[in-house]
């Protein structure tokens, strides 16, 4: 796998991360034969006696032992460690090889489960799921792995893709009920076997309280029995709950990724309803009352057909409220009486200008409170995930600090691609006070520095290091261009520019499908270069970083969207397909738009055609389209109308309904690009510098300094007491090292900056605060560590959702 | 004039407030009588030598003096003082009634200075037009009155209104071009009268550097030239010009006043408009790209009329921003290929749903940061206004404090119409920290004491006091209302239950028009009392309170938009009057919607109404319906259309500009509602209270206790030394104090909290910075005066704009 995956986190199983420990000696004779090279082995003699000692701490047993230890101890039966209350006490007598390994186990059971705590915290997945014995560490092993996410990607996809073949199916696409009533069954049949996985990790008292996971098991079942009646009866009955197959994929593990990265989700939206929903009873208040008072005034007229019954008259201003009748609704009565306006007039100024804009604001206002709790949340859980791993890597003789071989130790687990030299140069990055232990207080900033990409420092000295990026960028933009603009500019332009073409060659793609000649496409993809013309200002930059960095979160609205489309997309399909056509919905007053007529005009016979009989609901692609119709708004009350006419009445509950949730989201992602910008804005206001200043270009930086002793220390320690077979990495730095004939080398960690990162300074003072309100509501971590192993219900509910 | 027009600062020729002084012992022998009724009058005379004491300050000097005095002096030619650079210096002599009767002028001459000061602060008038002698003194106080000002209001409105009578004018207002075109002259030699005055209160030199004085000379010199012509050819030309008569209202002290108490105005949209216009021409640029893209796509599509031509794609694509076209637009193409979807969907993703919300987000940041910038250049105003007037009271004896007599002096200018009693309260609210002068720390709290109303707090002994209200508590709603919603809302609830009645009042007028029975409005008016409901939840009253603040600022931006309406108006009746009409534009692709024939289905034959010949600007009236369907925007091509195909095709740059403007102007609505909204909540949140508390809900509260012997001392002192003849208000207070049988009372000063109250708790640590920065930047307030006498144009360059 490439080196890129690092971010997912991925866990080994034991023997795979203790497969290094048991060739302890392997690596040994070549690297003693590399050493030899340089004149610095006697140094590395010097320093021995140091690492010897720190090889001492081998033997040194850890506070808390993991919670799957007992059933290794007892498999183990080791006959001088006794296991009493979780932690191993040993039993006087010599250090005998059977023993040592028995804490080695120890100490590598106890890694591995302060490397889930780290990204149980990442994930933000709450630690009443975390697996309690070694039973539940395999199956959570093997439901935490990229092919099981993969595998659970793929079945909620192929799940959602099946609505493709099913009656009504897009016709290209078209499946026998055979074929995709089996598919549905081996997809289900998955999902239930991912279930399993997930009730023996969770146990059955956990995976019950889970209820995400519960909801999932009840539709499972639902769509199971409907299935095998699909299947039975050989043909398709009216399946809504087809509508809540969005669940399989909102359950996901990289959706979950998705959802993390992102700040809005699905029950953010549900968080924003109450106040949302408060305003929206005014408007439909002040709607009902001018309804009665347009009937009052306006029906007596026989030519307006909008104000003709109460019920008309509601329509029509919930219709007017989204302006898509507009001035139509008011012209009959205008044309009788020309101050009948101001009804109008009147209406439109409190409903659209003014209610609307509270909705939005109201919306705005929640979103922005639930944004910044979700931080908090965030934070704090990451922080006691971080309390959790600490105490499980404090040895007895030193509970207070974290040793690097302990930190190593939880690396492996917890990054098994990242080198050696990186493990250590994190670890000497949180490591700030110089001490040879991490403190509680350096271990929290973990999550800070998990990201950093190490590379040396340039000195100066090798100018000749950078020459092939240098040359790179004059063949690219010329000289001139990376002095004004910086450097990521001319990245992100690339890359920008990359973007574009490939917009472009997917607009081909359709071109193609036209059967147009591609040569247009040269001619339109040229003024995009003027795009670079934007750049130069400051607020174009401002303005495309912000669109960059909301694009992540941006695709995970859209999948928000996506969801609710599809949803409404099978409810649709299955009350109103093939419900319009033609020439149908001739009694309805949108019959114009629905009539294919041949006109004759003179001696041209010319067809006349309304074309909204193609805003139908005959398969999901059509759905999306129409659905995306609606959501523009525009002429939306003609689909409606139509398919009202040719159904019931009750049919305008599923268009209002829609309209009314697509508000909402429309809402979110307004007061989204909003909040984005204006805290970027205020961001960079309140730090008096821009945010596209080429030192903060650079993104979150972290120097350390290695010297040459420590460097050799630190290999010895790795070669001598963990063995790792990959050492190159340390190598290579000492012979760097070696090499700039200084004593002492820095490095850089690097790493972008982060919405997180931009939070963090923002609500710098409030994150003080929350942290002392976090500590006094919690026990001392310690405690409260404790209290969970023997409760998970009571952690469940300190860790705050 | 009744006592509640006090807000409106009036100044009164001097002669008018120094006519009390003649009448200096009118009052004295009916207090004396009045007096001896009560027991204090022993205590009285015991305080006599105190009063004697404070009355002996008549004698002091002022520090500076007012550059009215200078001609004053000369005028009144007394011997025994000398005015030399400003001061006068009492030469030695013999206290003389001629010597004295000078001092007391120059006193009120100073009064009258610090008064116009601190009315230049409030009214955020530059300090460079202050009048600098008394030559200019008599103009201004000419041109600062009432009566002024209702003539300037009224000859706008009435120049504005011309147009409802000039051709193409509104059929039963028409009037004769001698009538329309005299009374057009009529106002015009009227504003010109207006700017005579303001010329010789500004001095010519003063006069041409303001900038929006010679905009509306300019203005006015066209006007009066074309009004000639009109009324000499006696017909109307093409008369362009007329667009800029709202130029007339906007310079309107009274619309001033408006302006001051919104934040947004006509400089705050163009100080949004560069950051506007950069993201504008964003979206223009991917606006052409589609458009292009478009054209080559589907231009081999002859049923597709939208993207025939390159200028009909540009066209097609400017309308399906606004959504308006939508689905239509893309009709053709989609029933020719489904997958032609995908521009139109990728489109209206990239530019209606992120780059108008960035335009949205652009304009939101820029007015929250002009907000600021406005605020803080109030304060800094204001603050510099009241060390003016500070510099002009105090008195060579003591040059650090301001006595109650000068600042009674000062407040009898200021708020002619404010009691003896509430200027001494005034004066006793500043003074926080008790000593006989105020300093000018004390000062500067100027503007946050002077709209206080007073009363005598009640003490609770007299609970009757309130029984006529809480009698009419019950009566209206119930006693336990009053324990659920704090008071102010049941009066505010009355108040929006008036204002609903007004507003149905007003729809009822238009029922007469239709001649219906009013008796429907009855029926209207009930479900308006479940509004009452509304308003138990809190949320609701934070909405409604918002609403309520929102009023007079929304009124504002209503006036911004009716006077570009008028603009836009005056431009397409010169235009666009009687271009359309039933019928018309049959060459154009909106023909369908201005046809009117006469269809015959089966036996019937019922006339078909294509009703948007309606929508056209044959009047000023129809003009601004037109306008306020283009501003809610659908449909709006349809007019476009049909227009654009009556006349040429560059009539669609006014159609495209209009919405530009109104776009900008709906997204500053938005951005006001929006910032009210969050800013009214952020604040409740720092305060950790609901705005909404009882408590707070009675605004601002000042209390100051005053003692029988305070109380006693400072009727004296107006009794002897002032002889103001009002005196009753502060005679009324002692005989309460007496009654009380207390040695003191407590009053209580009360004024609604307003906006700017919000924005000082909110902007606390900034203000501090703020004045800071302001003591650095400007020289010490006593140099600064020195300097600003010299030269003008120095203090206007400090005085922030």
């Amino acid at each position: 796998m490439a080196d890129g995956d690092d971010d997912v986190p991925l866990i080994l199983t034991w023997d795979d991360a203790s497969s290094g420990l048991l060739e302890e000696d392997e690596m040994t004779c070549t690297l003693s034969d590399y050493w030899t090279v340089g004149p610095i082995t006697g140094a590395a003699m010097e320093i021995c006696s140091t690492v010897d000692n720190m090889t001492g701490l081998t033997h040194d047993r850890p506070v808390q032992t993991s919670s799957f230890c007992q059933e290794f101890a007892s498999v183990d039966g080791a006959g001088n460690y006794d296991i009493v209350n979780n932690v191993v006490i040993p039993t006087p007598g010599a250090p005998d090889p059977r023993a040592q390994n028995s804490l080695r186990q120890s100490w590598e059971m106890n890694y591995q489960e302060a490397a889930i705590y780290l990204q149980e915290g990442e994930n933000n997945d709450k630690f009443f799921t975390h697996p309690r014995s070694a039973h539940a560490l395999s199956a959570y092993l093997f439901a935490h792995n990229h092919l099981f996410y993969v595998m659970e990607l793929l079945t909620a996809v192929l799940l959602m893709l099946l609505s493709l073949s099913e009656a009504p199916a897009v016709p290209f696409l078209r499946l026998d009920v055979y074929i995709h009533a089996t598919l549905e069954l081996l997809a289900l049949a998955l999902v239930a076997f991912e279930l399993g996985m997930k009730l023996r990790w969770l146990g059955f008292r956990t995976f019950i309280q889970h209820k995400r996971t519960m909801v999932k098991t009840c539709v499972l079942f639902t769509q199971f029995i409907e299935a095998i009646v699909v299947l039975v009866r050989q043909t398709s009955h009216l399946r809504v709950t087809r509508a809540l197959r969005p669940i399989f994929l909102v359950d996901c593990r990289y959706c979950g990724a998705v959802r993390r990265h992102i700040i809005i989700n699905l029950r953010q939206i549900f968080q924003s309803l109450p106040p949302f929903i408060d305003i929206l009873l005014l408007l439909l208040f002040f709607m009902v009352i001018f309804a009665i008072l347009g009937f009052c005034l306006f029906s007596a007229n026989p030519s307006d057909p909008y104000f003709s019954t109460l019920e008309n008259s509601i329509v029509s201003l919930f219709v007017l409220l989204t302006t898509a009748n507009f001035p139509d609704v008011m012209m009959p009565a205008y044309s009788k009486n020309r101050w009948s306006c101001i009804f109008f007039i009147v209406y439109l100024s409190i409903e659209l200008y003014f209610i609307m804009n509270l909705l939005l604001a109201v919306v705005f206002d929640t979103f922005n409170g639930v944004e910044k709790m979700k931080f908090k949340s965030l934070l704090l859980h990451k922080r006691s995930a971080i309390e959790h791993a600490f105490q499980l890597l404090v040895s007895r003789q030193r509970p207070d600090g974290v040793s690097l071989k302990q930190f190593d130790g939880l690396m492996r687990f917890y990054r098994p691609r990242m080198t050696a030299r990186d493990r250590f140069l994190t670890f000497k990055a949180l490591n700030y006070s110089g001490a040879t232990m991490l403190s509680l207080q350096e271990f929290y900033k973990f999550y800070e520095v998990i990201g950093l990409k190490w590379k040396a420092r340039r000195s100066g000295e090798y100018w000749f290091d950078d020459l092939p990026r240098t040359a790179f960028l004059i063949f690219k933009d010329g000289v001139s261009w990376t002095h004004v603009v910086p450097w990521s500019y001319i990245v992100f332009l690339t890359s920008s520019f990359d973007f574009s073409v490939t917009v472009f060659a997917f607009l081909g793609l359709i071109a193609l499908a036209f059967d147009m000649e591609p040569f247009y496409f040269i001619v339109v993809l040229r003024p995009l270069q003027l795009l670079r013309l934007f750049k130069i200002k400051q607020r174009y930059r401002n303005v495309l970083d912000t669109m960059f960095e909301l694009f992540p979160r941006m695709a995970s609205l859209g999948l928000t969207l996506i969801i609710f489309y599809y949803s409404f997309a099978i409810v649709g399909m299955e009350f109103f397909a093939g419900v319009v056509y033609p020439n149908c919905c001739s009694n309805s007053t949108v019959a114009d738009s629905y009539r294919q007529i041949n006109v004759t005009i003179g001696n041209r016979t010319v067809l006349e055609e309304g074309y909204y009989y193609l805003n139908n609901f005959n398969n999901i692609l059509s759905s999306f389209v129409t659905l995306f119709e609606l959501t523009v708004v525009n002429n939306w009350y003609i689909t409606m109308e139509g398919v009202t006419s040719e159904t019931t009445h009750w049919t305008r509950l599923y268009f209002m309904t829609f309209y009314i949730v697509t508000m909402v989201v429309m809402t979110i992602i307004v007061a989204f690009i909003l909040d984005a910008f204006v805290f970027r804005m205020n961001y960079s206001r309140k730090n008096r510098e821009p945010l596209d200043d080429p030192e903060d270009e650079k993104g979150i930086v972290f120097e350390t300094e290695v010297s040459q002793t420590e460097a050799l220390q630190t290999l010895d320690l790795y070669k001598h007491t963990l063995g790792v077979t990959n050492l190159s990495s340390l190598q290579e730095m000492c012979v760097a090292l070696e090499r700039s004939g200084h004593s002492s080398l820095v490095f850089q960690g690097r790493r972008s900056r982060t919405k997180s990162d931009l939070s963090m300074k923002m609500y710098e003072e409030e994150i003080q605060e929350w942290y002392e309100e976090y500590s006094r509501t919690n026990l001392q971590p310690d405690e409260a560590f404790h209290r969970e192993l023997d409760s998970p219900e009571a952690n469940a509910s300190n860790s705050i959702n």
